[in-house]
This record gives C-alpha cells, sequence and structure tokens, in this order.
C-alpha cells in the first residue's frame, strides 16, 4: 500500500448558541488534492483569526450568510504554491488569501494575492503580514486618521487597546502627540499598554467600574473613542464625549456571541449632546492606499516605535482553541496560527 | 382697593417618573413685576413647546441640570415689551427668547433677540417664527443638507415625520428629487404625508411593523435616516441602511420619558456593516447661518411648496396640556400657546 499524502482540515459541524467551543468543529482528513489546469495548490503556512468569525457562524455578520454546516471554517493567511498548473503563479511563490481552516487548498488565482519579496522581507517574521503589517495595522491607521480625524492633542481613548488593532491605534495615536487611555481585560495587558505602548492610563475592565475611571480621567473630554469592543465600554465612553466628538465603530466583541440581540448603547443620545458623530467602516474601501501605513508600521516595527504581541498556536488543530481564548479575551495580541513551516 | 394687575405662571412642582400630568406643575398668580433702570418688562404673546421639554423636568437633557423644582417652566416663545427701562427697546417692540411658562417676565436683554419687521410680515402668521420659520426650519435644514449631507436621488426616511421638524424635512427632500419615507402614529398623519407632503410611502408606526414596511419599501437603500424619535424606529431604519447613509441624530421623542434607560439601538453595527454614520448636532452651532434656511423656507410658506400644520392652543392654562399631548404623540403639528392677543 502506497502512502497517500493527507490534508488536515476543521468543517462547521454545529452553530453556537453563546460560546465558541470544539465541539462545533469536525477535523476532517482527506486525500491532498490535485491541480487542474489552470488551477494551483497552496500549502497554508499561517492562518489569523479574529473575533467577527464568531459572526459567520450563526448571523454570518458582515455577509449575512454563515457559512454552511459541514465547510470548511474560514479564515485568512498566507501559504506557499506546492504545485501550479497556473501561468501566473509558480511552485513556491508566497501567497496571501482565505483559504480557510485547512493545511491546503486548491485555488484558480482570482481571489489570492501574492506576497512579493518586498512584503516578505527576511528581517520580520512572516506572520506580521497577518496583523500589524496587514489587516489589522491597515484597520487601525484608516481607522483612526480617516473615520477619526485625529488632530494633535486629541485624547483618544480605545477599548480592546491591547488587542491587534487597538495596540496600533494606541501607539499611532500616542505618536501623534495625543493622551491614549486604553481599555483592556486584566493586569498584563494594562501593564503592557502603559509601559510598552505609552498609554496614559489603562483601565482594565476585568476589575475596574470603567464610567467611573473614564469620569475620573477624561470627563467631558473624549475627542476620539476607537470601539473595538462594544457594549458596556461603548456606554462608558459615549458619556464622556467631548464636543464635536468622532466615535470610530471598528469592532463589537462583546457582543459577537449574542446574535440578533446585540446590547445597544442607551448613551447614544450623548452624539446629539456633543455634536458627535459614530462612523463605521470597510477597511478594505481603502486598500489601493494601504502601503500609507503599511510603509510606515513597517518602518515602525523594524525601529521598535511600533511594538505588536502575538499569540501563537502550533498546528491546525489549535485553530478551534485559538478562536475560543480569542473570543473569551484570554489570549494577548494578535492570533497567529502555524500550520506548517515558513 | 385698587386693582393690581396679575400675572400667570407655571411652576414645577414635582418630577415625573414616566408620563407628564397636569399635577407636576403649580399655575401660580403674583403682581406683574415692574423693571428697574436697564431692564425690560415683556408681555408674552406666543410659546412654543416641543418634546426636550420633558427631559428638563429630570435629567436635565443637554445641560444637565433639571429645572430646580418651584422654578417657572423652560419655554420659548415671542413677546412684546410692555415696558421699557433698557435703552436697546422701545415698549412695542417684538422680541423671541426664552421667557418661561409666564405671561409676563423681566428682562435685561442680554438673552433677547428682536424680531424685526422683515421677520415679522404682515402677511404670514407670528407663529410661523416659533416653528417653520424659526428653529425647526432651521434645524431640518442643516440637519438634512449638512449633517445629513443629502443628494439628489438619495431615499429618505423620517421619523416623527409629521412632526415640526419631520414635515419640513419632507419636504426640502422631495424639493431636492429624493424618494422620501414618513414614519407617524395614525392614519390622519399618514394621509397628510402622502397626500399634502409628497411622501412617497407614510408608514404609521401605531398599527404597522415598520421593519417589515421599510423592508418591503427600501430594503438596503436608506440615504439618509433622519431620526426624531429613537427607540424601535431607528433600529427598523438602522437594519436597511444603504452603503454609506448618513443617519442624522435629531430627536428622541420615544425616549424621553426613560431617563436613565434609555434603548439603545441593538442594531448600531449596521454602520459598520454599511460603512455608515450617525451623527448629532446643535442647530445654533448654524446660528449665524440661519438666513440661508430661512429666507426660502419663508418663500416656501409664501408659494404654497412649503406646508406646516400647527396645533394651537389659547391661554397659558393650556401649556402642560399642550406638552402632555405632544409627548405621547396626539398632537398634530408644531405646537402653539396663544398666550395673548399678537
Amino acid at each position: 500500500m502506497s502512502h497517500i499524502p493527507m490534508q488536515k482540515r476543521w468543517t462547521v459541524k454545529s452553530r453556537p448558541t453563546d460560546e465558541v467551543r470544539l465541539e462545533h468543529f469536525t477535523l476532517e482528513e482527506a486525500a491532498i488534492p490535485v491541480p487542474a489546469q489552470g488551477q494551483l495548490l497552496i500549502e497554508t503556512l499561517l492562518l489569523s483569526t479574529s473575533p467577527p468569525a464568531r459572526m459567520w457562524l450563526t448571523s454570518g455578520g458582515l455577509s449575512g450568510k454563515p457559512i454552511p454546516i459541514g465547510d470548511v471554517m474560514r479564515g485568512s493567511g498566507i501559504g506557499r504554491v506546492a504545485a501550479s498548473r497556473h501561468p501566473g503563479f509558480s511552485a513556491g511563490d508566497l501567497v496571501s488569501g482565505s483559504f480557510g481552516w485547512q493545511t491546503h487548498s486548491l485555488s484558480d488565482g482570482a481571489t489570492l494575492n501574492p506576497l512579493s519579496k518586498v512584503q516578505a522581507p527576511k528581517d520580520l517574521p512572516l506572520s506580521t503580514r497577518l496583523h500589524v503589517l496587514g489587516a489589522s495595522g491597515a484597520t487601525a491607521w484608516f481607522g483612526l486618521l480617516e473615520i477619526g480625524r485625529l488632530r494633535e492633542g486629541d485624547t483618544v481613548v480605545v477599548s480592546g487597546a491591547a488587542g491587534s488593532v487597538g495596540a496600533i491605534v494606541c501607539q499611532l495615536a500616542r505618536e501623534r502627540g495625543c493622551r491614549v487611555i486604553g481599555i483592556a481585560g486584566g493586569e498584563a495587558k494594562c501593564k503592557w499598554l502603559e509601559e510598552a505602548l505609552g498609554c496614559a492610563a489603562a483601565i482594565d475592565y476585568k476589575h475596574e467600574d470603567v464610567g467611573a475611571r473614564l469620569n475620573a480621567l477624561c470627563p467631558g473630554a473624549i475627542d476620539v473613542f476607537f470601539d473595538n469592543v462594544g457594549g458596556d465600554a461603548l456606554d462608558a465612553a459615549l458619556a464622556e464625549l467631548a464636543i464635536g466628538a468622532r466615535v470610530v465603530l471598528c469592532g463589537g466583541t462583546s457582543q459577537y456571541q449574542h446574535d440578533g440581540a446585540w446590547q445597544g448603547p442607551k448613551n447614544y443620545f450623548h452624539l446629539v449632546y456633543r455634536q458627535a458623530t459614530m462612523a463605521g467602516f470597510y477597511v478594505f474601501n481603502f486598500a489601493d492606499r494601504f502601503d500609507e501605513a503599511l510603509l510606515p508600521l513597517e518602518d515602525g516595527v523594524r525601529n521598535g516605535t511600533i511594538k505588536y504581541a502575538e499569540e501563537r498556536y502550533e498546528g491546525i488543530e489549535q485553530a478551534p482553541l485559538a478562536l475560543q481564548r480569542l473570543l473569551s479575551g484570554e489570549n494577548f495580541g494578535s492570533t497567529v496560527i502555524s500550520v506548517a513551516a515558513e
């Protein structure tokens, strides 16, 4: 009997009603597929996951279409072309795309992005392209500067401040002469915000009254609130907006598990009292301007002025655990699943 | 015994916990005051009232300071100078200001606005300065055009559409080539929206499912939602925003009686899905541009292209009833209390 190389993949087994657990997924094995003419085979190297993935399992979130039961769980990452019958790709090329939670996948190339040598320099971990030098970095940049219309000297409050996007927002605002207050869960994250990222203060929402702390730190003085979390943190910040404040809606991590029953911000009318604006955005609308964000962020990572934390899981077997820890806030930094040697 | 001329005034007796009722006010009589040097005595002719007045009785709303118990109820209107010892005013001058619910008041002139002959033309009712040609008109204009950034051809949904501001919003949008859908309570108001104000459709929130109607009329297609109401109407509209939509927060009539326990919009995250903006504003920030709004509105009222409805109460004794009916939605059009012959 000859050895047949196998791939592994996680499919959606059932829909969670509250927290995501291992039981909602099935780990399957299958023969590694062979590319037809015009296709290529990708070996997944790295996967990232982020809190909105929770919504893909039920309401569908932005798309409104949940992943069908039995389908491979959705997820973006970086892969290497293992075999190509496509004129645009050669074996060994690095690509990024939405491969799903699987070790191997076929593609017709249409939705892949080749990673140039410039985008994968040897002196920076490849995984940075999945967070600080990828979508998280662009989200922080355009969210804060374009949607948040940041001005020097602003008082900036960030929820989910130790998260993949939040940590970059804190540092970009700090670099621009702003006073930054981060909200995060637990002492370790808060210490990191204050000591490594330059936050003027950090609020531990697990052990402190966020509203009382904001009222003490910046009463009626929040110029920009960058929200990754929603829920009580959003209400607490709305109550302390400055005149003309901008609320940047980026994420709603505290609510993704509450499909259809989100906690609406009861303080939303403070937008009227404070002549303030609350806006959502889609980072890929800025796709043709990503270099504006990613080149300076790359410089920052190189020279140490932009710091990041990464929580790395070894093996695709860990993917459900990675998502589970991310949604419960137990993670620290951006989540990366290492699937194969880079 | 000589006859002493008396004034009447409504003071705040107690704070409502839900609906406003007559028992929350006291009707007092007192001698008409005599102006000292630098003061003038104003005879109130007309008063207006609007839903936010409910908040002044409890949380204080925008100011955060409720009217003290025993103080005269706050309210704006138009008055005539009855006697003046102030160099800037003469007996007979018309002025607008926040006189409170009283037949007579003293002023040092600082917060009064003289009404020029241009602003009180003989061919238009003086009361129009309290709504369509006053703050309501300016609110509709700047809210829709500046905050809502109205574009020709937009689909515009207006809650409280038959109200003092809403009715003007509907007509301004209609005039600019927009498809307008009004939400109001009851058949009479809905008929008026469709037949007199040019709305493409009207939704009777008291007898229809607003979400289902919006989903049928403009699924995912609301470019501007002008909200005077909050609560369920706001949530229903958020669920049907177009990409890039603007939500103009003007009022929250459905929530003013729920101090501190407002219903937050559970669909607020649709602002993210639709890359939309929700903004509050303070109309008096546009005070130096009011003519931009009020001159064309005056032309419109004259030539019949801008219609308005007015619910008139005779005598200051009716003021609490007027507010009560306004808050319960039983009113029709702008509320005006006629206090003395014009």
